[in-house]
Parts: structure tokens; sequence; C-alpha cells
């Protein structure tokens, strides 16, 4: 067999994720790699701790990124923090919030699940009513963003909440970091992870995180040894101390913290208000277009990430073509429903560097002669 | 706080890993990010697949990259193919033995320590013991090489002795992978993962990892749910399958995986066997030139990895200062010892790009220097 170098084109990346990256950032994975106990690096991985609790909004010293997917990014909170028979209140409205579900049954804790509908925010009162049916619960789980539906859930309030019975919070913020507001510290989130390639605008591979003392006693005082050996946050903590002695956990993924430091360092610079008002601007430009063309929203106004335009595929029309056809003519990919939504609907994201007036516009353009074809 | 873009030196990484990477791997770290979903993107995971097989030597059709560093890999093989209450042989001969031995007692599973001194290959009497003393034994888990010694072990006797006993194989090749001879199929490995920073010479992040069909038979025969989502492998068959019809499990490192494809195209535009001598090439002149400088290696002569040399910190040498200054003067970086190594051993790695006349000469002329100071 013959194999050669693989050169992919240049596409406009409107989907769930990747999303379009700078050309900054792009660049800066092709920097030379050093060695992950190098001093140099160290001193990086200390700038990327110290961006990350800007971004979370958090002085939390556990704030690190893990090196591996968002997907693990969640695994990580809820293996360090849930042991066997732990009882977890998951708010589920999507795809992530079913996945949470998973990781509590899988650890042998008990899930008590709060459904609300897909395309909704997460009804509080469910939640509310759950709490004080289950005071023994010990945890509130929920997704910020649910990236399979578009929805924003009330984080500040759910929070409150949990902490008025005691419990702690696990936060999914995967498509929120960097896109709408999130005030980990002032909000008491004490369990959050992220995904690298949503709003920060950086390749895919890295879980941002950040543990709350509360949770980092809660990892102190477990009873049982966490299963996770890869994910043992107590293993990792001293990974990432910046006291210069750094102990050896495994080898980070060198060149992907490069782009994550460069996506960062841009996101400081933008700083984090203005990335957020980019975003509103750009999805009220896309949403006013998108009326236009006749194309309805899956969540009410009041509930829509700017972020992710979860929108109804119109009456008649393939679902399968016209994505190709965008793909194909215009180099131009959004994506497909998720999980209920398979095959109902479209998902528009506007995210981190992808959130500009040059994609709103092409991709409006682009549907209008898809849909005409 | 101002924070400022990262840009680090070029060094000559002759460490334990990340090894040196070629340029072209480099430069194709940096090409356009596409969807995890693109049927480009899809394309490319295939090759990689057939690729990987190349280099494992085998055709299992499960054979992938993992989205995580090698010590996901390991625990990826542990957490699929072991269940609570299996007991396991585990041969530890090193950091990585050690590690795999906190793997097993982490899924409630019994390791059977079988140890052999450290900077020694594993002894196989004393595994034919273990098994003969634990009939009732399900796996043999042994590091094929001990990446924190430098020492090989007999893969093929021990995957031999295991068959025999009726045991699974699950075997560390983090550092063997691409460096020396490693024949998964004909030697009979049920069960490896490697990491992409060693011999392959791509950048760190990615673990390559084969389930024969007996050990997929295992996974699909479990009595209990895999403790971990993200390593599910029976979730993420289906997302490499090769059959265009992908189902979602998480968003795979893009880049990273331009990286890995990149370098095993290289590697098999070398051929297996050429890269394999090449190693064995340069560690004869690294290993005359360390003679002539009275450095003694760890390991003896015939249990040597090439391209993971370790030796003895001579008597009276300060081991950070020697590094420091090799790093500082000559961008030049070497490991040092791990574990009960740590300030005893210098691991000087000759691994894939690494493995290079101009490196070796380099190294010996600036530790001569250092060793003078």
């Amino acid at each position: 067999m013959n194999f050669q170098s693989f050169n992919p084109p240049r596409r406009i990346l409107m989907g769930p994720g990747p999303s379009d990256i700078s050309p900054e950032v792009l660049a800066s994975l092709s920097r030379p790699v050093i060695g992950h106990l190098d001093p140099l690096f160290v001193g990086m991985m200390d700038e990327v701790k110290a961006l990350l609790q800007y971004a979370f909004q958090t002085k939390n010293e556990f704030t690190i990124a893990l090196s591996a997917p968002g997907s693990a990014g969640m695994e990580a909170c809820f293996v360090n923090l849930v042991e066997a028979g732990d009882k977890v209140i998951v708010c589920r409205n999507g795809v992530f919030g079913d996945r949470m579900i998973q990781n509590v049954t899988r650890i042998g804790a008990e899930a008590i699940v709060v459904d609300s509908p897909w395309g909704r925010a997460v009804e509080i009162d469910k939640v509310e009513q759950a709490l004080i049916a289950n005071p023994d619960a010990k945890f509130v789980a929920f997704v910020h963003a649910e990236t399979s539906t578009g929805a924003v859930s009330d984080a500040k309030t759910l929070c409150a909440l949990a902490q008025k019975h005691h419990c702690l919070t696990i936060v999914d913020a995967v498509t929120s970091l960097g896109g709408i507001e999130l005030k980990v510290d002032e909000w008491g989130i004490d369990a959050i992870y992220s995904g690298s390639q949503k709003c920060l605008s950086c390749v895919p591979g890295l879980s941002p995180i950040s543990f709350s003392q509360k949770a980092v006693d809660v990892i102190k005082e477990r009873k049982t040894k966490i299963q996770s050996w890869f994910l043992d946050q107590s293993l990792v903590m001293s990974y990432w101390s910046g006291n210069g002695k750094r102990s050896y956990h495994h080898t980070a993924p060198v060149n992907s913290l490069y782009g994550l430091h460069e996506s960062l360092v841009q996101l400081h610079r933008e700083g984090l208000e203005n990335r957020i008002k980019r975003h509103k601007i750009q999805h009220e430009a896309l949403a006013e277009g998108l009326a236009k063309l006749g194309i309805e929203f899956i969540v009410p106004k009041e509930e829509r990430l700017p972020q992710l335009n979860a929108i109804y595929i119109p009456e008649g029309i393939d679902d399968v073509k016209v994505r190709h056809y965008l793909l194909n003519k215009y180099n131009l990919e959004i994506g497909a429903g998720l999980g209920d939504l398979a095959g109902k609907a479209w998902r528009i994201g506007l995210m981190g560097y992808a959130a500009r007036s040059e994609n709103v516009i092409l991709c409006l353009a682009a549907l209008e002669d898809a849909l005409n074809q």
C-alpha cells in the first residue's frame, strides 16, 4: 500500500466543535517540541493555569488542563468526587446530561435523574423538589450549555439551590466557557470541566478543569481509592503544582498545550466581556438572517446559546444532502442533530474565532443557496 | 498581568520522551483543522488504523489511537479486559510494571506480582512459577521495554508461556513500538498499548492500542460494565469503525492525529526493519563513545534497549548540574533517573528521529564537556 501525507482543505467550522481557530493558534502548534519537564515548559504551564483561572473567573488553586478531551474531563470530575453509594442529582436535558448519568452509575453511585425537555433549560423547580425528596444527596450535576440542543441553563440559580441543600455542584461548561457569562467563584461552582475546541478556539484534545477548595477537601477525605489511575487528580495535582518541583505523572501533550496557551493569551487580550459580547452580536445577526429564511430555532429566545444555534430542518429538506452541499461547495461545516434531534435539527456553531461577521454572512448565503437546490 | 505568546527554543530531545520529531511531522500539526466527522478526516483515520497495524505487525481489526497519553492506553487495556475478582500476573522490573499493579488493584482485581531486579529483563522462570502456582490466573501483564531502566524483556517467550497456561497477555509497548522488534500477531499478544512520543516520533498525547480477537471476545463477554466511560472501547470501536457510519463518542484530537498520521507515513516509508536497524546502529555508536568516557550501563548488554540508554552517573558528579549545563549550553535534553534510579542514573534516548549520527556525536561531546566542568 502507498500512503501519502494528509493535506486537509481549509474548512469553515460552524458546527458544534471543533470550531474555527485563529492562524496564530494554528501556527503555535508547530513550534519546536520541548520536554514536558523542561523549566521553560513548566513556566508555560503555570501561565496556562493563571489564564484558565481568568477564563473560569476563579481563584481555585486546582485549575488545570487535563491531557484528554472534554468527556475525560467529565469523568475526572465524577470519579474524583463521587464514591460508590453516593447520591447524585443529575439534570438531564440533552445528550450530555445523559452521559453524566452513565458516569455516576459506573462508579456504583446513585443517580437521581431530573428530566427537563430537550431544547429547554433545566427546570429549577424540579431540581428543588428532587433536593427536598433526597436530603442525603451529596452532589448536583448539570450541563451549563447543552451542546446537543443549544439551550443554556441558569447555572447561578442552580448553584445557589445546591448550596442551600448542602450539595456540591459538578458543572459541564464544555460549550459555555469563553462564550457566555460563567463565574465559577461568584456562583460557587465546585467542580467544572470544559473542552479546548469550543469557544476557546483551540484544537480538540484538552479539557480545562477546576475544583474548589471544598471539592479538593472531598477528594482528600475519600474513603475509597479513585477508580481511575489516569484521572486521579490527587496524583495530577503535584504534576501541575507551580513550586518548580514537579513529580512525573504522565507526559503532557506538549504541542496541544502550546495551542491552548496561545488561545488563552488571545482570550485574555480580547477580554472575556468583549468576547462574550462578540458571541452575542454575531448570534443576533445570524438569528435575524435565519428568520428571513423562515428557519425556526429549537430553543425559546431567552434560553438560547449564542454560540450554538440549534434549528429545525425545514420540512421536505434532506438533512445529509444539504450538509454535504455546504461542505463540498463552500467548505462550510455545520453540525447534524444529536440524540433525539438526529435528522430533525442542524446546529450552527459561532464559537470563538468562528463568531465573525464574514462567517455569519457566508453561512446565511450558503444555506439559502443549499435550500434552493 | 501581561501574557505573551510562548516561543520555545529548539531543543535536541534525547531523554525518555518526548523525542525529537521530524520537520515534516511538526509542520503537519499546523494544517487546517477539519471536523472530526468530516469524510476526509474519517478517511485519514482509516489510514492511521492501517499504518498502526503495520507498526504493530498485526491484522487486529481493533487497532486505533486512543485520544490520550500512554498511561491512559495502559488503563484502557486493564479496565476493558480485567474485571473485579480476576487474577492478573503482573511482572514488575521498573516504574511501569508498578503502575500496572495500581491499575489492577483499582479495578478490584488481584495482582500476583512477579518481581525482577530493576535494570534487568523480566525473569521467565519466576513468571512460570507464578503461572503454575496460580492456575486460575486470567492474564499476564508485562512491560516490553521498561522506560525507567532501559531493559528489554523477552516478549515472545513470555507470550508463549502465557498461552501455555491459557492466559491472555497485556503488553506495555510504550517505548518498544518502532524501536525494536515487536510482532503482535506472531507472538500472540492480546492487548497492547504504546505512546506517540517515543520511537514513532510524534508529539505526546496519543496512545496506539490493539486488541486481538480473543481480547475483543473477553470484552464482549464481560459480566460487569467497564468502569470508565471514556475508556470503554466497546463504545470507541464504532467511532473508529471504517464502515463510513461513525457514531459519535468524543471529539478526536484532530491535529495531533495529523502528526501521528505523518509520523506513521514516515515509518512506513523508511520501513520497520530499517528503522529498527537504525536504532541499533546509533545505539552502538553511543555505547562505544560512552565506554570511552568511562561511563557504565545499568543494563547488561544482551538486555539493553538501543533506544533508551540508562547509564550510571559517574561518582562525584552532580546530576542536576550536568543536566542543566547540557540544556542551557547545548539545548540538549537527557533524562533523569526515575523511581529507584532517581539521582543515580541518566537516561539517554535515541528514539525515532533522534536516532541520528549528529545527535550521537553531539551528545557524547557535550557530555564530555559537562563532566569536565
